[in-house]
């Protein structure tokens, strides 16, 4: 990221595929973020392991928090740990990339997969964007740079071109996922609201569609590596004004249609 | 609605609003259904005195269900219940009527509201789709009209213009609605999914928006009343083919961006 590198940051999703990788770019890049909060459900399960190990390397900067975004009970308490650790500046960049993925066609969908789907991909982002409201309006208010940006104060959520109506005609006989559809859909709607109601306040909402990544959750047979997509998508981050505030973008910065 | 009325119909949330309208059209009209089961959560509440009222006047064509759309338990009996009902021909048309509406900004959405408009509005949609599907499967197959209606395999389900990317801008200062906007975009997606995956059963899925209605939903500052909603949506069914399977459809017909 360039000049604008938010000063604190937080994502959720932090201990592998593309939220451990935003937390390496961020902290080993060329101009680092000041503090970064690295939230997952178990840090001190053994898929935390590598996330433990990076923040070890990065003491000053990463840090690791419990957050289940399927829990308000753990997003309260996340947001209290981090209004305790904030400086007065606030948290700049809020990075909602948790995600819940099950790809089966409508006819196999279970009721586990969209209560999954639904509380992971929608609920947890709402509650999420709800508890750190206080944290992202002391930055919006602290920062003396008019308009918007992501070094100022933004919500960023990983959303999916699966979960555009566009895409829906040429991809589903490949990958018809419909819980995640339908959750992904559901994310955009809950940003754009988002973008709409706090415009007044200064701060930007945006979701991004990472690629088709090879990671997890993608699986082997994606198109680009989490490196390359978690670059792409950083600078897209840093490149967001109050044009882009609820837009719907892909990790090149194309618009993606809803 | 034409010649080409459907000869068995389910309608949910058919004992107020526009489900009862709908359930009134549909017998009092010129060419009536010959079996209408019209599904609400308690047949013997208070609250479906009306409903039960116009069964007695229509004994031969009206069938009062006990379906409460959020328990996946009561669709399965339904369904069960309706299968023993319908001859060969099976269920022409299947509307997803039950609503759940919170009109709540985001910053004061509860949980509660979440849940509650994902459960009527999207997963009950769902489940109630994947248990009568057997029910539409046999009416598709025991038509011998070619192509998709209606009046041989639908699924309508009523959503509205606020599950539109599009209407947030200009509609979110006076209707913010945020849990009901993300469900409605959900139940688009579903509906979407579920035109692309059982287009080959020559099922039909469209979803309607019936307009600002003054009913107890829409409030009284409603633009139509619940009769003239309700005969455009029934005129819009008659007319949908296979051109309109997976579209989004005002009340008069015309096409609703996403």
């Amino acid at each position: 990221m360039a000049a604008s590198q938010p000063v604190s940051v937080l994502i959720t999703g932090a201990n592998r595929g593309l939220g451990l990788e935003m937390v390496k770019q961020m902290v080993e890049g060329p101009n680092p973020a000041k503090k970064l909060f690295a939230c997952c459900r178990d840090p001190d399960g053994s898929r935390a392991a590598a996330l433990q190990t990076l923040a070890k390397k990065h003491p000053n900067i990463i840090c690791v928090v419990r957050l289940d975004a399927t829990d308000l009970c753990s997003i309260k308490q996340a947001a209290q740990q981090v209004g305790s650790l904030l400086g007065t500046g606030g948290l700049n960049l809020l990075i909602n990339n948790a995600g819940f993925l099950a790809k089966a066609t409508l006819q196999d969908t279970t009721p586990e997969d969209m209560q999954g789907s639904f509380n992971t991909n929608v609920m947890g982002p709402m509650n999420i964007i709800k508890e750190f409201l206080p944290h992202l309006r002391t930055a919006a208010k602290a920062s003396e740079v008019p308009g918007m940006s992501s070094s100022k104060a933004a919500v960023i959520s990983i959303s999916s071109f699966l979960g555009s109506f566009e895409s829906v005609k040429h991809s589903y006989s490949f990958i018809p996922a419909v819980s995640y559809r339908i959750s992904k859909a559901g994310l955009n709607m809950l940003t754009l609201c988002a973008a709409e109601e706090l415009k007044k306040d200064g701060i930007l909402f945006s979701v991004l569609h990472p690629g088709w990544v090879r990671t997890d959750m993608g699986g082997e047979e994606g198109e680009i590596d989490a490196p390359e997509s978690v670059q792409g998508m950083l600078s897209v981050m840093a490149s967001l004004t109050e044009k882009q505030n609820g837009a719907f973008l892909d990790y090149k910065g194309n618009t993606i249609a809803w």
